[in-house]
This record gives C-alpha cells, sequence and structure tokens, in this order.
C-alpha cells in the first residue's frame, strides 16, 4: 500500500517538475537536481550533530580498548558480535540481531624467524592468514631474494630447496596515483603458490607497507589449488632489505623460519545487524556497514573498527535528531572479511529475496581518514551512471565540512557478493596516505585515529544513508 | 723544531696581513676572514670526492649488517673495533690502534610485559639500559599513570605497590624549536628513582618519541644514589596510551613485567683510533669522531654508525687527495657512550697531557641526515666566541653543497670529558626531524640512512677537520 501511494505521489511530483521546474525552496519530491536544495536544512543538521557527537570515537575505544583485535574463529569476534548488538540496542535500534555465519578459523600460534647466517639475529616477522606451520623444528635453509615472478622465472633451478623472499617495494603513496598497494600486495597473496612451484620450501615477503619502523604486515595469503602447501610469512622491509643487501654481496645468508600456525576448521560467528526502520517503504533497504573481524594484531582500529563505529553512530545521530526516512537504513557489521569474506557471501545469501529492494549498500573499508569521495559500481552500467550523477549532487550537501566527490569503481569486499544482484555498491574513500603504515600491523590502534576525522566519516555515512534512503526517486533510476 | 719555524712563518704573514691586507686570491696564511679564500679551491676538491665516495656507506653497510648491533660488554662491540682498526688500516691511515677502555656489561635477557586485566594483551616494551631485572615470576602490581613528577607527587601514597607509568609525550619535532628530547628523556633517566621513593614497585615510560609504529625505544636510565632499585622498562606510545584511556575510565589495569636485565661487571673494550699525521706541527690534533657502542637493538645505524663511518672516511677522503694537513687529524671511535660513557672519560685521561694541543674534538652523534651546523662550546668563552667567528667562515666553503651555520652550545658527549682543559667541542647538528622516530629502537637501522646525506657529512667533517688542521692561526685564536 505504501509502495503504491508513494510512486503516486512520485509521479505526480516528477510530472511538476517537468512541466514547471521548481525553485531552489521546493520541499516537494523532485529530481536529483533538487536534492541539494531539499536537503540542505536536514543535512546541515546531521553533520552538526555528527561532529559534536563523541558517540563513534567512544564506540571504538569500547571495541579496541576492552575487545582488541578480533580474528574470525577468536573469542574477540565474538565478544564483538555481543558488544555490538549492545550498543546497537542501547541506542535503541530496531531489529537488532547477529545472523549466524560459519566462518574459517585460522590460529597462528608461535612462531619466529631468525637469522642463522652470517650471523645470528632475530627478525621482524609475522605468518601470513591461513599459511600452513612448519614442523616443530622448524625450516632452515638459505634466502632467494626475487623482486617479482620475472626474476624468480629467470632463477629457474636456483629456486630449489630455497627459502624465496619477495623483496617488491609498495611505492610511497601518491596523491594521485594513490598507494600502490593493489600491486604489491600480489607477492602476499600468491607468493607461496609461486615459490613452491619453483622447489621451494617456504616463502617470505616484504611487507606491503611503504614506511616501516621494524613493522611487519600480515594480511590472507591463498594456496590456490596448489598440491604443494610451503609456509608464508611477511617481513619486516628492513629485514628484507638487510638480506637483499647481503645476498647482493654474495653472502649466503640462511634463516630458520617456525610457526605453528594451522587451520582448525569451521568456527560460528555472524554478522551484526541493526536498523533505523523506514516510514514509508521499510523494506526498502540502505545497507551501511563495516566489517567487524580484524587480523589478530594490533586493534583492528581503522580496519575496520572505525566503519563499525560510524555506521552504528550514523543511525544513532538520525534516530538522535528524529530522522526516520522513508526506507529503512540497514547497520551491517560483517564478519570474516579478513580471511574468507563468509560475512559478505552469507548476507547476500540470506538476503538473496531482499536484495531487489536494497536501494544501496555502502561499506567503508579504508580507515576513519578524512573523507573524500564515495565509490559507486553497479552490475547495470545505466544504473550506475545515473546513481554517480545523483551522488554527485548529494555529496554536495557535505560542504563545508567535507569536500567529496564521486569515483566510479571498487566499493568493498563484504558489499561486493550483492553485485550480481544489481544492489548499487558503494565505498566510502578517504584520504590514504596513512592507512597502510598501520594496516594488518601491531600499529592499527586507536592513538592512529582522530575523532575530528572520524565524526567526519560518521557524518558522511550518516549523510548520504539518510538522502538515499528519504529521497523519491530510487538511487540509480530518474524520477518517473 | 718544526713548531718554531712555523710560528716564524705564521707572525711574518700574519704581520703582512695586518700592515697590507692582501686581497682574495692570497695564498699566504691569513687571518680567519681570508680562510674562506684561502681553502675555496681545496675545500672543492674535497666536497666533490667526498660526494663521489660511496666510502662511508659501504663501510656503514658492513658494520650494520655484518655485525650489527654492539652493545658494551658485547662480542659484536668487540668485533666492530677490530673491524674499524682493519678498516682504517685498508686505507692507509697512521696510528691505527685500539687504546683499552673497562666497560660496563648490562645484559637485557629475556623480557616481557603482558597485560593481565581487564583482559590479556601483549605490550611492546623493551628494559631500559641498567636497569635491575625481575624475579624469575616476574612483577605483578596496577598501573598508576602519571604525566610528570608534579602528579606523581599528587598521587602520594597512591602509587605504594603500584607500577608507576610516566606518560609523558615527547613533542613532534619543530623546525624552530627542535625535538624536545631533552625535557622528555627525564623520566626514562630518572622515572625508577621518582618510583622507588613513592614506593611503587617498578616504572614504566612512555618510549621518547613522536612517531610510532608500536616500537619501543629503549635507552640509559640510572638508580643514582638510590638504595631502592626498581625494574624500569620502556613501552610503545600506543601501549602508554591504551593503558592511559583505559585509566581514565575507571578501570584497573594489572601488568605482569618480567625482566632478566642484569649488570655483569666490566667487560674490555676500547676506543679506536686511526691518524691522519700533520705534516708540521703532528702534535697538534683535530680530533674527529663517533661512538662505536650502539643499543642491542637494531643496527645502531644512525646512533652512531653515521658518526663513526663519516669520520673514518673523511680522512681517507683526505689521505686519497694527497692532502696532509699542518695539524694532525685523530680519528676516535669511542665506546661505551651509551651506557657509562667510559670511552669518552677514558680517551680524555688517557690523553690528558695531550690535551692542551688538541685544536679541537668534533663529535658527530645526531644521525647522518642533511648536514645543517656546527655546535661549538669552550670553557674558555673567549676562545670559544672566536672559534665561532672563524668556524663560521669555514662553514662557508661547504656551499652549495651544504647550507650550514655555527651555533654555541652543547657538542657531544663523547667529547664532553675534554671540556675542563680547555679543548673546543664541536658537534655536528644535521636535519633532526626523524632522527627520534629510529633512536634506541629495532628500526635504527641502514635503510633509514640516505647515503647522498652521509656523503654530505662526510664532506662536511672532512673540509672542517682538514681546515682547523691546517689553518695557521689556531682555532679560537687569533692570527698572532
Amino acid at each position: 500500500m505504501i509502495h503504491v501511494r508513494y510512486n503516486l505521489i512520485l509521479f505526480a511530483a516528477a510530472a511538476a517538475v517537468f512541466v514547471a521546474p521548481r525553485p531552489a525552496k521546493s520541499q516537494s519530491p523532485g529530481k536529483s537536481a533538487d536534492l541539494e536544495t531539499r536537503y540542505r536544512e536536514t543535512a546541515r543538521k546531521i553533520t552538526e550533530a555528527a561532529l559534536q557527537s563523541q558517540g563513534a570515537y567512544d564506540k571504538l575505544v569500547e571495541l579496541c580498548d576492552d575487545i582488541g583485535h578480533r580474528l574470525s574463529g577468536s573469542p574477540e569476534l565474538e565478544k564483538a558480535v555481543d558488544w555490538a548488538q549492545k550498543k546497537m540496542r542501547e541506542d535503541g535500534q530496531e531489529n537488532v540481531r547477529a545472523e549466524p555465519v560459519m566462518v574459517s578459523k585460522w590460529v597462528r600460534g608461535r612462531e619466529s624467524l631468525e637469522m642463522i647466517a652470517p650471523r645470528k639475529a632475530s627478525l621482524s616477522m609475522l605468518g601470513l592468514g591461513m599459511s600452513v606451520g612448519t614442523s616443530a623444528d622448524g625450516i632452515s635453509a638459505s634466502v632467494l631474494v626475487v623482486a617479482d615472478e620475472a626474476a624468480l622465472e629467470a632463477a629457474g633451478e636456483k629456486a630449489a630447496g630455497k627459502i624465496i623472499l619477495f623483496n617488491n617495494p609498495m611505492p610511497t603513496y601518491d596523491p594521485e596515483t594513490g598507494s600502490g598497494y593493489g600491486t604489491a600486495v600480489r607477492f602476499r597473496h600468491k607468493g607461496a603458490q609461486l615459490a613452491a612451484q619453483h622447489g621451494a620450501v617456504a616463502c617470505l615477503v616484504r611487507s606491503v607497507t611503504a614506511r616501516s619502523l621494524h613493522s611487519s604486515h600480515t594480511g590472507a595469503m591463498s594456496y590456490g589449488d596448489a598440491v604443494k602447501k610451503v609456509p608464508a610469512a611477511a617481513i619486516s622491509v628492513e629485514d628484507a632489505e638487510m638480506i637483499s643487501r647481503l645476498t647482493a654481496r654474495g653472502i649466503d645468508v640462511r634463516v630458520k623460519l617456525k610457526m605453528e600456525a594451522r587451520e582448525e576448521g569451521q568456527a560460528r560467528s555472524a554478522n551484526v545487524v541493526g536498523e533505523l526502520r523506514g516510514r514509508e517503504k521499510p523494506d526498502e533497504v540502505v545497507v551501511i556497514g563495516g566489517h567487524l573481524d580484524s587480523w589478530d594484531v594490533g586493534q583492528g582500529a581503522h580496519d575496520d573498527g572505525t566503519g563499525c563505529v560510524m555506521a552504528m553512530e550514523a543511525i544513532n545521530v538520525l534516530r538522535k535528531l528524529n530522522l526516520t526516512p522513508r526506507r529503512t537504513i540497514r547497520v551491517v557489521l560483517w564478519t570474516n572479511e579478513e580471511n574468507g569474506l563468509a560475512g559478505g557471501k552469507e548476507y547476500a545469501r540470506f538476503h538473496a529475496d531482499e536484495l531487489a529492494n536494497h536501494v544501496a549498500a555502502i561499506e567503508s573499508d579504508a580507515g576513519g581518514f578524512e573523507p573524500r569521495s564515495f565509490s559507486v559500481e553497479c552490475s547495470d552500467k545505466k544504473v550506475q551512471e545515473i546513481a554517480a550523477r545523483q551522488l554527485a549532487e548529494i555529496v554536495k550537501l557535505l560542504r563545508p565540512t567535507c569536500t567529496m566527490d564521486i569515483s566510479q569503481g571498487h566499493s568493498g569486499a563484504d558489499v561486493s557478493p550483492m553485485r550480481d544482484a544489481g544492489v548499487v555498491l558503494m565505498g566510502l574513500s578517504v584520504e590514504g596516505s596513512k592507512y597502510f603504515d598501520y594496516h594488518h600491523s601491531h600499529a592499527d590502534t586507536i592513538d592512529k585515529v582522530d575523532p575530528t576525522e572520524l565524526s567526519k566519516c560518521t557524518a558522511a555515512m550518516a549523510v548520504m544513508s539518510y538522502v538515499l534512503a528519504d529521497m523519491p526517486e530510487r538511487l540509480g533510476h530518474e524520477p518517473e
């Protein structure tokens, strides 16, 4: 009923606009070009409230300090699942629940890497997520340093019996071209496969970061269909460079790698959901969220505690302002983004029959820095184009607090399983110069989060989700 | 003989200058104002050779990669003593020798800091140098966080039985005011004394750094005359902030500190000396150097490998150019700067009867970054003033490669025992924005050293030491 009546109103309004365009002060539903005018005052209120609220930061403090890091299968992640529900219930959110997801459980165990020749030295390392371990005695072998796949290929039989070190530097952050993470990370993903194919006994990768203080950065690796699985670990930039300097001088570098890493099957986990139910079309949904799991080091603050708390706080701000949009805004805190994506996949599977009513799904998983843009992608390119135009209007509402633009392309891992259902996927992009300094390392802690920058992210998510949930026409569709 | 003849020449030349000032092209010995003209061509050659040489960096690679860190009493330091002599002999230096010094031997042993309440977490720590250890079971206690001495005083009896955490941040580097290290480091030095005076059972200090990636920075502490010695350790900025946030929320934070740290009496070590003997007044000496020892983490690259290799390479460059100054340039690589200063003290004691002939003693112990200035100090303030004027002329010789100035004040720890003998003490100051990011931590590794910047330091030391050793008048004295 609501749906039909709404469409009639929308049709009338759109017709009115086309027949006689309304001036800027129009309060009636209008086409996208009117969004800025229509929502200016509301956006101002939301932004002001978000900036004044310490809510996101306070939540992040509890998540980071009281729980800490949260790897899939760990008791900490399940504490975080309970905590997030409790917080959203305290905030008065609706339909707060944990939607069960089975996740892979990988356990790091004790681990170490020691240089045993030309001299003894303890090296900085972190085993890669999903790697197998070594025997209790560890693996002792000479290191063969290669820059990339071609260098490994060129080494030919020299790789046999060695530990391969991929010493491929991630470039320094460039405001024009970004971080270079996407390119440099491939050795972390597939280095062990490549090493094993060449007869190597283990794989080390230079940590995927451009700035290091003897820091190791873990992350997911994959064996693909490999029959032979060799252990894989990240080492610090400093140690990768030292081994490279030594071998370049013709010195045989031998190391001993010990890892107790192992998979322990599946564990129960959950996506956490909470809603600000829509007033007219509650079955149409705008999803906002981040992932609740993290690696087992640091506090998972920027990755992705900030993504979780800004979504939680976004609907808290709206609710406190008594702003109930036409459609539902649903916070989803996915589990297992880091090593399996089971949360994102299960959300799309479990809600498959609802996805046609998913107006948009916005993920924040790039840290809680100064907001810079929203990305948008859709399997229907026409919808994507229209959405991009509409979004470009909406982000104007965030000025002057946030000067944001719209980019078309990759949105986020957790929302990606909804792509094939035609959902408009979006991602919050932020100032990215420091994210990978902390990413997947002991240094991803809340002291790296600036409360004001985080509040701006909350404002951006709140305004964006509110307008998408409230605007008469559906995102990606022209007014009827 | 040489001495007398030289003075006659000098007198004649100086008289000539005063009677009829020579134009800029004069090649005769002149007053300080002529130094720039006199040495311009030589300085250009030295600078060019230093910049083309990879010698300092190559030496640093060997010191850092083949030997690594070099704590007093360790086999590594004694390897470095042998290595430095070998390198200077290979370079053809004269009177290369190790001058014996007894140094304190402090051993870190195994150590750990664990948060045991409100949750378990392994914290980043490094015991402070010269600290006592704990019992094998460790010390478990609640943490009392204080910002400074006044806050500890105000806490009164609350400190009894606690582990005191001094969470006093070092400010971000400021080009105008510098690092703020001097102020922030006092808690590392005397925190344990203060803690014990208030009945605490151990002392933790926030690492003295303005930039952290979960890094702990060690360094010397002192018990002074304290009867009660409590263990002291540095923790990372991140962990100091976390404990402070938790306690500020009224949460009892309990930690368990385990340290095997102990003093093991005295060990044999040595200052390493090598010379470029002077052609006319070989008994007058310009000392240049750095300290060969380091803390037992990282590679002691900037602290103070660079200071050692730039001095070694400075006289190597001069010798290769067949530039033999009037006086002797003596490279001194002091031992035990970090925890005792036994090397600096023993040099002054052993060479006491020579110090009157020490024209200057220049230390580099601020890292191998872009050279910025030389500091100068002398117990005779008139000498200091004249020297500062002369030095201001000499640094002009380094342009345009290095734009340096002269500051009056602190020179360096290892040369300081020569102060009372009236020696003109000097220090090489460098661009200081990053030094304390690495200082006394695992991250002080050679990858942080820029070869070009290091070469510029070598050039600055070579030009400065050559001119001081060669100029007719003695530094700090007007031409006769």
